[in-house]
């Protein structure tokens, strides 16, 4: 393949993702519909799956850049001289207000169907870890005494915690309440658990 | 309307939950469609909409059965005897069987759409203020210094903290952990709020 023909597809790639970005973060994951993105990107329908495999594949880049932007997120909310737990609180204050401001974008990183017997992607798989270690330094501090598999699933276990209290947080249905209110319930949790 | 017509139209709902309970159950709520109820329910499509507003108002329905099952599988975990955290992990690791056993069952309680303007109907509400209320109790003996705005507070952001852990821990995509291991996540977070 000429390198001429290389650009063209590579440029097609990045204005399908851009174009995909819009829609997720405005309409949702399940309003994305590949006759929109070729219009928005101005190709053909069938041009579509010349750069990516489905439609899925492209929804999955999308989450690519919204894990490495919710990372940024996380990763400059903190200047590392606070206390653990203030270091905890801080993060998941930053994952709070990237989920309120990204709504649909952050649900899609969690709603999107992985192909069901394959496997997870690796760049899901390292951009979840590079979230994780960020978590993980605080809870070394915290918990000095764990071995390294107790330390793994207390990470995960507190990721998993503020990620249930935004989600149902944000969730209408559930309580609907303010974002003040999600960050108190997230204080009064990490504040207990780091409380020895 | 006659009592034999509204008999028969009685009938009629109930064998539309039932069809798709066992629908939602086995493949999940995405893949719920009114044509395949009219199939398993042995009626014309159009039938559906005499006894049903829309597909939605039928899953909604179903999503009512599965509250009072996962009710029964919280309330009846417990014997009252338990030590407050003791009990609170009793009945989270009952919840997590319940979503593991019936998963399909238990994610379109929180997948289905409300209807976007409308309010959430009475009897959801109802179905997690009862939920709430077995977590309350234990709340308020742990914590007998909280008012009761932060008593609320702390029981939804438990409840929220124990229904992320087994969200993401039953989510193949994110760590695809053995139940066991997701039982200890729950035990060590709870155990931490709970060691004042």
């Amino acid at each position: 393949m000429s390198t001429k023909s290389q650009l063209r597809r590579e440029q097609l790639r990045e204005r399908l993702i851009e174009a995909a970005e819009i829609r997720i973060d405005r309409d949702g994951l399940s309003d994305l519909r590949a006759r929109d993105l070729a219009k928005d990107a101005g190709c053909a329908l069938g041009a579509i799956y010349n750069v990516f495999e489905d439609l899925n594949a492209i929804a999955m880049a999308v989450n690519g850049r919204t894990f490495r932007l919710l990372g940024q997120a996380v990763g400059t909310s903190f200047d590392g001289g606070e206390p653990p737990v203030q270091r905890l609180i801080v993060m998941s204050t930053a994952y709070l207000h990237f989920a309120d401001s990204n709504t649909n974008l952050w649900r899609a990183l969690f709603d999107l169907k992985m192909t069901d017997d394959g496997p997870v992607p690796d760049w899901y798989r390292n951009a979840l870890k590079g979230l994780f270690s960020y978590i993980a330094e605080p809870v070394e501090q915290l918990f000095p005494d764990l071995d390294r598999a107790e330390m793994d699933l207390m990470t995960r276990a507190l990721f998993s915690s503020v990620h249930g209290i935004v989600t149902l947080g944000l969730e209408n249905r559930i309580s609907g309440v303010p974002p003040e209110q999600i960050e108190r319930m997230i204080t009064q949790v990490l504040s207990r658990i780091g409380n020895k």
